[in-house]
């Protein structure tokens, strides 16, 4: 099969993988009907994260099962399946509790690189989510974007304790940071910023309902946040970005008591503690556990109820992921979808 | 009137002071019954905090209105009152949320100096709850540790989630780490693991509802308390030290989707953003809102359901305050209660 291989910062190939089969008793085998480039993928492409040798690419993923493990119980071949960007039991004490993503037998999916033909996916009956029927085709980039952005987004937003009537800031505005602001409205907020200085971002932050757009960045952000909230700050903050700064500038940004919902990838980040301490936020992120979160999502989905597919700007053959990583990167594009 | 002042690291005196009197409508003027030194007075003694002059000390406090002033509704001399260490308006939003120790109008009663004969009060309505009557002069300690130390042990807990049928830790066996103990208990944890290597101590958590001792610190405590959680960490870790070990100790100590309440100062505390981001804990804390909590403490203290004042191990009048701070800093002391 074919699959997307990082050699080195900016060097992406398509190449032939050999063909995944059933290793545990456990696994699926899936035909991916559609993968995408991830925002977290450009932190090795940059050169940001170490490159340690030709890597598989690729944590999202859908499509039809094409054989399963002596042990799968409830996913079977036919099936048209999404799971998480971490495969999970969905059984131990940390599942139940809503962590898939801290599973106690979790595998992470970008180890596998699900941006090829086929994929192996761990753990099936725990991982992955069937739906009723075959999709229509319009209806995929949307159940794709439940596969990590959606959830990650939606997190964002539980983690922030996003509630009808509150105000809730979001920085960063790449597929996550849009797809919180969908989330926040879908969660009943009354009032959601968008944090964005680019104009087709703030165009569909809008249309998932964001009210208000700031373009003002660190302290300048903050002080504009604290301007539309009496001074005191947004009840709910999502950080979708990862980085010091924008660390910073969601604690600054909530009220005393105030939650901050964070999952941009932390790097580099040192939180003052003095600081944090007295600032009173909840502070409440990580790697979302997508599947806790995935059964309801696919149903908004499949009664169009929101359509998230709509943050991918850009769809490609596999073929052409390198351009697709290259888009994302330039700021070019939002999210790439590719088609295997 | 006399009162405790600290000239520089290792030097308090107890000197005449102007009689407060009131400054704004809103104030009161007590006559405290009794007074403590706090844990986070022993910071500036150390030498660990920097000291600017002469300075009152002291912020907890329990005693008798004299006098009111003119803007002041609920409260009236002759009432047995007690407040917080955070004098709060009680009616903001943010109080209205329950953070009253970052109300918009907040004073912060160490400025103030309650380890005196009198005090002032600034914002008496919101900050003061009266008795019904007059105490009995046995209930007076625990009354005096809801003023601070009780109050913040119990917010420690519920930042923590505090849950009935939960595992719980608490970090630090001071005063705060010891009633962090006692509100677990009250809010039906199951298991309470108390981090302590003083037998006074380990005594006292376990009168108040330890369930079990770890004596180890750091690395070991964590893999200790993992030890007792099947691997797992804690559900709810209660933080009442604030130094940069015992942050990192209580992170590593909850489980994924955990919650630590940080209730010690932090001093000096630097998070890394990258293990708190795939720790998948909840992080919650700062200054105690005692207010939030005083109405339903002190309805305990009044039934004798609980009896907080225990932690005072050490009465002294207010002229010898000096031996109440150095009992304290040489660990002699759990906490000194000083009769002006």
């Amino acid at each position: 099969m074919r699959g997307v291989i990082l050699h080195a910062p900016g060097d992406v190939r398509v190449e032939q993988r050999e063909n995944p089969k059933v290793e545990q008793p456990t696994d699926a085998i899936i035909r991916l009907a559609a993968t995408c480039v991830c925002g977290s993928d450009l932190w090795p492409y940059r050169g940001l994260e170490p490159v340690d040798g030709p890597a598989p690419m690729g944590h999202e993923y859908v499509g039809v099962v094409e054989e399963v493990g002596g042990d799968v119980q409830t996913i079977r071949a036919g099936q048209f399946v999404i799971g998480s960007f971490f495969a999970s039991d969905n059984t131990c004490e940390i599942c139940q509790a809503g962590y898939q993503s801290s599973c106690v037998h979790r595998v992470p999916m970008g180890s596998i690189g699900t941006q090829a033909e086929l994929a192996r996916i761990p753990l099936a009956d725990g991982t992955l989510v069937a739906t009723s029927q075959i999709p229509s085709d319009d209806l995929v980039p949307s159940l794709l974007a439940a596969s990590d952005v959606l959830g990650t987004g939606w997190f964002g937003a539980v983690a922030a304790d996003v509630q009808p009537g509150k105000t809730v800031a979001v920085i960063g505005d790449g597929a996550v940071g849009l797809l919180a602001v969908l989330a926040a409205r879908q969660l009943g907020a009354e009032r959601i910023i968008a944090m964005s200085r680019h104009e087709p971002r703030q165009k569909l932050a809008l249309e998932f309902g964001a009210t208000d757009i700031v373009t003002d960045r660190g302290d300048e952000g903050v002080a504009a946040v604290r301007e539309l909230t009496n001074g005191l700050g947004a009840h709910s903050v999502i950080e979708a970005v990862g980085t010091q700064e924008s660390m910073l500038q969601a604690i600054r940004s909530a009220r005393p008591g105030g939650h901050v919902g964070y999952v941009g990838v932390a790097h580099g980040v040192e939180l003052p503690g003095e600081e944090l301490f007295f600032s009173h936020v909840h502070l409440h992120g990580g790697p979302a556990p997508v599947r806790r979160f995935l059964p309801d999502l696919i149903g908004l989905i499949w009664n169009r109820a929101i359509d998230p597919g709509r943050v991918f700007d850009l769809t490609l053959p596999l073929d052409q992921a390198d351009e697709g990583y290259r888009a994302m990167d330039e700021r070019r594009a939002i999210k790439a979808l590719l088609r295997p």
